[in-house]
């Protein structure tokens, strides 16, 4: 059976969220599985989503002074144990290299689960005076953690991401390039991803293997779960002190530099597919779809559409690209109309663009929104215009959307019964107060699912615990992907 | 000792090409030695150069029709074996992973020497029809192969590269898809790097693992041996057979699909420094530099050079910037002038521009080239037109020096006796005549360490062999790296 000429079903969302994303990842081609548990391949479908994606990262990361490097895949086993709470953290999910060459090696090598161990290493040998300092390096990179339980983007054993790693002379630069750095992940998210997001700290149950102080953007998926979208840590002195990083002063003294890190990863997508997608699919935002808009040009009733409509559905592509516009034109001959559209909707392109013989005779198309299905007929004249400004209130719909999800899907509770009846139902963002004890959160967790996503940045208003009723500050929970 | 006071020492080019070649990198800071052996580090001004070297490929690649996808890091053991002769060829090279997750793993997980197990596997699972063809992919990832003798970015364990991987239903389409990506191979190391190159075919004994003809792009480096820069493979059926693609041609019959696999690498970069590079250090083609133009303020005699000279330099750079030419401004106020301009020309920044009080009340400023030391006075109203035309002078300046050092080190000879000299002297191309014999190519070989870089895409001219003085065709001889 030719595979193009099935209708590919998508399990309704609200029937099995779980399934209905592994049907968007698979049907819409963007990765599949491959031989290695875990490690997917990413297609490029998929993928052109993550370049354009990288690429304004990477201007945001530019713009912010840091400069892309790139540091070996491979770490020396004795390079790794050097932090005492980071190896702790990250061997049991470590890959061995023990075989190279065809020889045994005297030290196994792992396959970088993350890069502060090999980076700090070379800082050690780079940084001598406060001049070389602030160091502001970014890699884009591929890194691998043997996961047990695994879902393509959201948890991979190997993903692609970008690390950021940077050395500075006071704690102070640290922190405020910690928080910028947190800043450019969120004004990714929503200007790009059209994700709203949380930011906030981590609870020290939750931080980075080796940090001080760990930050995090939330954003909340379609189910009412968080997920974690990007992360960036102030690591103290820890690093510089583990791998013997220090400099000479203005005062002509040594000194020990702190150290940030900070990563965003292709996780990024999973979190798009789960914030925007429908039963119908996916939903990009127009700013990340790799075609903005999809031309189906309609076959005349009768005669060729070589000739009929053809050739005018190629002058618009044009003008379309003209403008900047990616755009498809799908002139596939074996497919139905219907089939097209269902296609396309399944592949979250934006705006289709329907070209019949009768549009052509009246110098017109038809635009039909993804997210709200809305047509609207549009002049032939001044469409690419049009098409730009639907594209762009399309983006800020998506995003008003998803905020209003959010806050809908946000509770404020003031006792553990409603905390617990929250959590039973369709769960959400959770305000809640907590006193501080770690002992308190792992309950919560233990008995709701539900872990402390961030601690305000400003530490949360006053309230009483929500489990003990002592003094507390209010948090944001929720169960996490 | 504050080491940005140290003037950087480079060996003299014509004293030890290969201790030159490593001060320059090292100097320069394009890469360092990491903790692995042969795993270097590609430090941010050598990443730059990469990065403006990958986004031009990239382009090349994608208006040739091709998409980028990803592919896993890891293939299992028994992938790899399917194809006979690509195992034999790569498995003594490879990292193998045998504990993930703190367990050993059933079977050994490779470190990709290249994809071509992975990604055909996968081929295997996504083409049925003719429809599906042809499968046009790339990939720009990292590979490992493991190297006895290693020299940063020439020969290294760990490598940066993109790999093209296509499947096409016919010999005569896959015959067109390779030496359609080694034009662009072409194309690329001559328009981008100024490094021009020999296209042809490779012998038997120098074809890639598993491939029916291999095609190369061969440069000649400032030592007189060449440097494989660049190849494109003609796969035969070998891979389609070996992992099981096929497809329903339009007659309805299964057939099995020709596929073809092209990768150019960090080595590029290596190719670069040792075209261009002279006794003072690295020369950058302005196409791929990451600042075409360092302006180098000059301190006034006597008062305060952020009075009187900074702010006109600021207003320089902005011009230029504004221009779209890639600046900078070098305001350290610890270094002298004359540090500045080694430490730049050893950096191979194409053009210096001088501005001191004298200049500014002339209204111009003084540009420099990287190549002829060349200086011109240039008014800066103006200015940005001037820099941008200098910069595209030095460019095919660069490429025509190139074309006449190859020129000049390429020997046709017609004895074997003549060729031994050629071999001990300067080396370079040698054009003799071959009959064909792989035991005459070993045993030359064997004598001279010369190796058939290429034979010509057409066959080469019938001359008689330079050793047998049996009928033969002329092909390119040299050392390679």
């Amino acid at each position: 059976m030719d595979k193009e000429r099935t209708m590919k079903e998508i399990t309704p969302r609200s029937e099995d969220f779980s399934q209905w994303y592994l049907d968007v990842v698979l049907k819409a081609e963007l990765a599949d599985y491959g031989p290695v548990k875990g490690c997917m391949v990413i297609r490029p479908y998929g993928f052109r989503i993550w370049e354009l994606m990288q690429a304004d990262m990477d201007r945001r990361i530019k713009e912010t002074g840091h400069v892309n490097a790139y540091f070996p895949l491979l770490i020396p086993r004795s390079f790794l144990e050097k932090e005492k709470d980071h190896v702790q953290g990250f061997s049991p999910e470590c890959a061995w290299v023990t075989i190279g060459g065809g020889e045994e090696l005297e030290e196994p090598l792992a396959i970088r689960p993350t890069s502060e161990a090999m980076i700090c290493s070379m800082y050690a040998k780079w940084v001598n005076s406060w001049r070389d300092l602030p160091v502001l390096l970014n890699q884009w990179c591929n890194v691998l953690r043997w996961e047990k339980v695994t879902r393509p983007f959201l948890r991979t054993t190997e993903f692609l991401w970008q690390e950021g790693h940077t050395l500075h002379a006071t704690e102070a630069e640290a922190e405020e390039e910690t928080l910028k750095m947190l800043e450019v992940y969120r004004s990714f998210s929503e200007e790009m991803l059209a994700m709203p997001v949380l930011t906030g700290r981590k609870t020290e149950s939750e931080k980075f293997a080796g940090a001080l102080r760990t930050y995090a953007i939330e954003a909340l998926m379609g189910d009412g779960k968080a997920l974690q979208a990007g992360t960036s840590h102030n690591l103290g002195q820890h690093f510089a002190t583990a791998y013997g990083i220090d400099f000479l002063d203005k005062d002509q003294q040594r000194a020990k530099p702190w150290s940030t890190s900070w990563g965003s990863s292709t996780r990024l997508i999973g979190g798009l597919i789960m914030t925007h997608g429908d039963d119908n699919g996916l939903v990009l935002p127009p700013r990340v779809a790799p075609y903005q808009v999809v031309i189906v040009p309609i076959p005349p009733r009768k005669g060729d559409w070589n000739e009929q409509v053809l050739p005018k559905a190629r002058e618009v592509m044009a003008a379309l690209k003209g403008a900047g516009i990616r755009v498809h034109l799908d002139d596939r001959d074996n497919q139905q109309t219907g089939f097209k559209y269902a296609d396309w909707e399944m592949r979250g392109v934006p705006l289709r663009l329907e070209l019949g013989p009768k549009d052509i005779e009246k110098d017109q198309c038809v635009l039909v929104r993804r997210d709200t299905r809305e047509k609207s007929f549009v002049p032939l004249a001044g469409l690419p215009d049009a098409a730009r400004d639907l594209l762009e209130r399309l983006q800020a719909a998506l995003l008003e959307r998803a905020r209003g999800f959010v806050k809908d899907n946000t509770t404020r509770v003031s006792t553990y019964a409603e905390f617990k009846e929250a959590m039973t139902g369709r769960r959400g963002f959770i305000l809640a107060g907590w006193n501080g004890d770690p002992a308190i959160e792992a309950r919560i967790k233990e008995e709701t699912k539900a872990t402390i996503r961030v601690i305000p940045l400003d530490g949360g208003a006053e309230t009483p615990c929500v489990v003990t009723g002592q003094p507390g500050r209010e948090v944001w929970f929720a169960q996490a992907y």
